[in-house]
């Protein structure tokens, strides 16, 4: 793509980095900009830095926060004892917006995955296992997704904390709300069959 | 949504403000800059500001460009008695890739478009008349798509210039080059019979 401005063909390029966004669609978000007041692209600017520089991390859960300790570790009602052990923010959000959890969270900040190059000394498990060997925790709960990378960041995590009497569970895996049997593919109808649970818990909550 | 943080929140949001960019994606672009060197986020940042403070518009052809005249328009080699008429940057851009042409151009910066509030006095058409009445230019190429706003805009134009001794031109509609007969629409393929060219003329360029 040859442009007629260094502006544009630099604004393009920094665009273009970001994950699922081409040259094409680059340009379209620039042109975008051009026809909109001159502020709403100081703004945008401005925030991606504020975000960038002031951005604090939990130092207990090491959830992405505005200050130390983020809201939900402060929270004096919540269960410091069972711990939710998620990969990033999105996740933490995605179960907070389900209403069931009133424990805390671990975050790791990724998944174990060679292919990517993160290796477990990249994530955040010592604090945990920290955590776990302290004795103040009753419950470890692994919601990672259900890949190759997620159960191989489980197990690495289980072998360390196997040993310290707490439950160590993981979320169910089973047929969706609303998906049909016929759809679901084999593991995923088999586990929801050998983990059954009892009618009556099926339609209360908690 | 809701958010741990501030700062995330109201990145997102500006974020999200980009055509085709919804929250989700908005998220997903702020972690991944969160996992980038900070340096990123501030050139990404600094590039838009650039852009959007310092860009000028070229006075002669309103293109994008980094000079009062941009480099098309200074070119003297060009031929600049025929003028395509053209919607944006986009459009140059794709034109100059063919190689095809040697002349200059005129963008509109937009198409006549009542449902999106776009009329013709907030485009450049004053100036194209102005060039045509001036008698500097032999022939005017309207290369706008050929949608319902391309046409009105097109006729717009042309009842305003349609009394100068210049040459009014369109660019060809037809099936396009690899582009199966069957697969085409009745308008296309009508048009491409009743406008045929030469044979000789079709494997040759210029």
């Amino acid at each position: 793509m040859e442009f007629s401005s260094k502006l544009i063909e630099k604004a393009v390029n920094e665009i273009s980095q970001l994950p699922g966004i081409g040259k094409r669609s680059a340009l379209r978000l620039v042109l975008h900009l051009l026809k909109q007041p001159k502020e709403q692209t100081g703004f945008l600017a401005q925030a991606l830095v504020n975000m960038r520089e002031d951005i604090k991390y939990c130092t207990n859960c090491h959830n992405i926060s505005d200050s130390t300790i983020c809201e939900i570790c402060a929270n004096k009602n919540r269960n410091h004892q069972i711990v939710c052990v998620v990969e990033d923010i999105r996740d933490v959000m995605a179960i907070e917006n389900t209403g069931q959890f009133r424990g805390v969270y671990h975050v790791l900040g990724g998944k174990i995955s060679p292919i990517d190059g993160v290796g477990p000394s990249q994530l955040r498990i010592a604090t945990l296992v920290e955590k776990v060997k302290s004795g103040s925790i009753n419950e470890v709960i692994f919601a990672l997704s259900s890949t190759m990378e997620g159960d191989t960041t489980n197990f690495y995590i289980y072998k360390q904390i196997a040993d310290a009497a707490i439950v160590i569970s993981t979320i169910a895996r089973g047929i969706a709300v609303g998906d049909e049997l016929e759809y679901a593919d084999e593991v995923t109808l088999g586990r929801s069959i050998l983990q059954r649970v009892p009618f009556e818990k099926s339609f209360k909550n908690n």
